[in-house]
């Protein structure tokens, strides 16, 4: 019979639990369930553990494995399952917050637990090599700080060895490509906990590669019909009163500033501001729609234990953008939203592209007619169609002000990004009494849509470091070209071959100091530089380069025009190969 | 005799005086000195008095003038002084704080005041009509809010009547071109004082300027040698402490935000940020000098009351650089930084350019070692000479961390502005310990120079506006063409010149409306488009267009494609010509 891979590493983990109570009699057990990669389990140890015991569990495991014991599962009552239970405080516990009647046991070779199931019919339905125990950790029971510390194994687990494999390999390569880890190597950003936790500094090839993504994105912008605004970073707490975030997003924003006996806030967010432009004067149904959009800084609190590099952070710049329209756009509006998306991230590689829709939550804290619910969750309902985009359906998962699509990419290791959020806002509009003159004469309310499309410049050039390994694009890349000559004979051809491709507008880096040759090819490589030009004694006589490429390829005795010619198409054309 | 503007415009002051005293008798005197443009005095007069009351009072001039009374000087004692303004509370106040010996009157007519001179020789050499009163205003004695407030009466006065009413002229083309005006008529930008004063809102005209100005900016920095950074907007009290802004700048820094028990301010200066990059590696005197550029944004406290339009707001984006560098580079690279900031000038049509040098000053407050100060003030000069500007010296103007060059720009209307400052920094390397390894293995302090070509982006913007009068240079337009159809019958054409110019990267409005053609252009005229296009049956046969010039020019059947390539040639070339 064939389980889900849920099943197996739930299966896995009552298996550990009762390799753990072998090891260490005594043993109280907490909760084991399956997880993304694979399972954990928490215990009360009677001696403390390290990352050093744990091969000996996995050995007791994979005897439980090849002992072919079968999973039976039981029904009992409430008060059995106490008496079964009677020396496991946690598991008694568990069973206090039980119904009679749903009360179920799973045994497996003498091994009893506090189980809903579903399991493997057999510990053999385990692969004894298609799991890892992963890490030792502390974890409170039941999450909350004031019950007792226990110890939280985690383990991989997969259907399959390969899948392990491909796993573990996909975590290494991981590794390798932390943009905490890139972003040293290639020296891009950083952070200074210093002068403050979570704020990115962009250091000049990091900030080589944000000029020229933003220089695209205001070039698509412009050429898909929006304007680009400038808004302030702060704003008195009357903005912030009138949009209702001092009311249901205060957590999220930055302490105010005293100024002139006003509250000052810096902006967690940047449409209030492109509300108050929109407010600045008089609209007719002519004027829309209206797609405003702005690479605005915003600044939100989080925890300072939950930073992490470019992916989670305090300070960030969204590419955002407002869409105001009439009802009859709305459709339209959001179809063309969509496609542009999907454009941005194909131009920037990403291939296989998701969509969640979030729809109304239960409840009655939604504001918003459910006739514009409707007719919102449709628009996006068919746009996700005409794009011909997968999607999954969030039933209740929208924000209380409206439906949403979410976008998530996959990277090159396989890994989902969200990137895009495209969302309806039926709060603002209201609280701002946004209006519009329609065709018969007749105040209306527009629709307003806000969207981001790379989310955040920060986590963008995270994701897109991790994706990439820094290997951007050559268009993207701070450094495109380095020029490296044989010896010092040839420094004057490197400098001519250097000032031809700058000329041409190709980034150039010069590498004509006395260190030797393979050092200086090694220091490209390892900046991930595409274009290595080795020139010597044959280069020079003719007239041309010899390029080593970033992936190994190398081709000798190329014009130098021709070079040129080449490097600037794969610009022009945002090839995704040098 | 001829006297300098500044000794016409105080003897118009004791003329206004003698003037007010004859009309209102029993008026006290406070002072009344020459201004920029004409003079002022302060009354305590016996009854108030509104600007309708000007015109007697000048005519009561004009009658002194006439009469060709002597200015006449005499030195009396203090006592003799005291006694003889006996009844004058201000005077006696200004008595007592003069030093015996030094006290001078002037009379003229029977009219007799407290003053130091010079004065004219006769009323006479008063032009009658080179002098216009100009408004009342209250004053507080002394500036003192405390003291009474006084009535002050400002005046226009030149040496001749040519020159008054150039002046006058000038001030009425400034009113036309107030950036505050232009903002609302163009639909540039708004300011909001209920989200908070001194903030500017940039809309999509606005924004597009400036995206196009910021474009280029880039462009000629990286063009020149500079990397641009990006940085946080706040920063941990640690930070502005270990810079010094916290002791010597804190009333221009906004308040505290608190976070996690830490105080973040907002930034006002850049700087540190830069810094903080600088430090977070080593450095040898081979990678010097650096040169980093950031559009950087910054937020500094200034009086609601002292806010105006986009010359003077709270928030506001440095375009700033600080260049770290040897004491061996500091020559050339100040040399540089003048002949860029020259170019840009030039570039954007600004061509009377004055420099203004300030050095240390005065007293024990200044840091860093007298030689430093030295090579610094001795490589600003010869960088000012080297460019053969004009150029001030403001003796012990330098702020207390080193010495600067301030550039002023002359604008249309023969306004001078202050865009350019390049001021060094004695103090942050000091208190960052910012150093290099020099070839002999030494760890050394680099020089550091901040540097803002515009100043910052809103107040350039603000000059431009008033300089062209919102008639900006074909490739800063938000709008470049206006395409009008001389009827409906000629909407596809406008639709097909709209397409084409729109292809060739042009910004085009298409007016297509039912409105009638003469208010189309009116309005594309009032918007300062460069060209109108009007297209009507001849054009559409020959597929040509007409050109309408924004200012007044005409060309009939130009071909469509010659206009084009026109266009795109004034935006290649940067033409400030349309």
């Amino acid at each position: 019979m064939s389980h889900t891979v849920e099943t197996i590493r739930h299966s896995a983990a009552h298996v550990m639990a009762e390799a753990v109570l072998r090891l260490y009699p005594g043993t109280k057990f907490g909760i084991g369930p399956a997880i993304e990669d694979g399972f954990y389990y928490d215990f009360q140890l009677p001696t403390p553990i390290q990352p050093e015991d744990l091969p000996a569990i996995e050995k007791e495991m994979r005897r439980i494995i090849a002992s072919g014991a079968e999973f039976v599962r039981s029904e009992v009552s409430k008060e059995e399952a106490k008496k079964r239970f009677a020396d496991q405080p946690f598991k008694l516990e568990l069973i206090e917050g039980l119904e009679e009647g749903s009360i179920s046991l799973y045994e497996q070779g003498g091994f009893v637990d506090l189980c809903r199931g579903p399991h493997v019919a057999n510990t053999r339905e385990i692969k004894p090599d298609a799991f890892k125990l992963r890490a030792v950790a502390g974890a409170y029971w039941r999450g909350d700080e004031k019950r007792p510390m226990l110890t939280r194994i985690y383990a991989y687990c997969f259907a399959s060895k390969a899948e392990l494999e491909a796993h573990l390999k996909m975590l290494e390569e991981a590794e390798k490509r932390d943009n905490r880890r890139l972003g040293k190597e290639l020296d891009l950003f950083s952070i200074h906990e210093e002068a403050g936790p979570g704020l990115i500094y962009w250091h000049p090839k990091g900030g080589r590669f944000r000029v020229e993504l933003e220089k695209w994105w205001r070039d698509e912008h412009y050429a898909n019909g929006y304007d680009i605004l400038f808004t302030p970073h702060i704003g008195k707490s009357w903005l912030w009163e009138t949009s209702g975030h001092l009311g249901f997003y205060k957590e999220g924003m930055y302490a105010p500033m005293e100024i002139d006996e006003d509250k000052y806030y810096i902006k967690p967010m940047n449409c209030p501001f492109h509300i108050m432009i929109y407010n600045n004067s008089t609209h007719s149904y002519r004027d829309l729609p209206l797609r405003w959009a702005e690479l605005g800084t915003v600044y939100r609190y989080e925890r300072a234990g939950s930073l992490h590099g470019l992916m989670r952070v305090r300070g960030f710049t969204q590419d955002d953008a407002h869409i105001i329209c009439t009802p009859e756009q709305i459709e339209d509006e959001i179809a063309e939203v969509l496609r542009f998306s999907l454009h941005m991230h194909k131009t920037l590689g990403f291939k296989d592209i998701k969509a969640y829709l979030a729809t109304r939550p239960a409840g009655d804290g939604a504001v918003g007619a459910p006739e514009m619910w409707a007719t919102a969750l449709e628009s996006l309902r068919k746009a996700v169609a005409k794009e011909g985009l997968s999607y999954e359906i969030d039933e209740g998962g929208g924000a209380f002000y409206g439906p949403k699509i979410d976008l998530k990419v996959k990277d090159a290791i396989g890994r989902e990004w969200q990137l895009t959020t495209i969302q309806f806002d039926f709060n603002e509009p209201e609280r701002f009494d946004m209006t519009y003159v329609d065709s018969d004469g007749q105040k209306k309310r527009p629709y307003m849509v806000h969207r981001a499309l790379l989310g955040s410049i920060e986590r963008f050039f995270g994701v897109y470091l991790e994706h990439t390994a820094g290997a951007f694009p050559v268009w993207l890349c701070p450094e495109q070209v380095a020029v490296i000559p044989v010896g010092e004979a040839f420094v004057e051809y490197a400098k001519t071959v250097t000032a031809t491709l700058k000329a041409a507008g190709l980034r150039v880096k010069a590498m004509l100091s006395d260190e030797r040759m393979n050092a200086k090819i090694r220091d490209a490589q390892h900046q991930k530089i595409p274009y290595m030009l080795v020139v010597g004694q044959k280069e020079m006589d003719e007239g041309t380069v010899s390029i080593r490429y970033r992936d190994g390829r190398q081709a000798n005795g190329v014009k130098l025009e021709d070079f040129r010619a080449m490097a600037l198409e794969k610009v022009a054309t945002k090839s995704l190969e040098a």
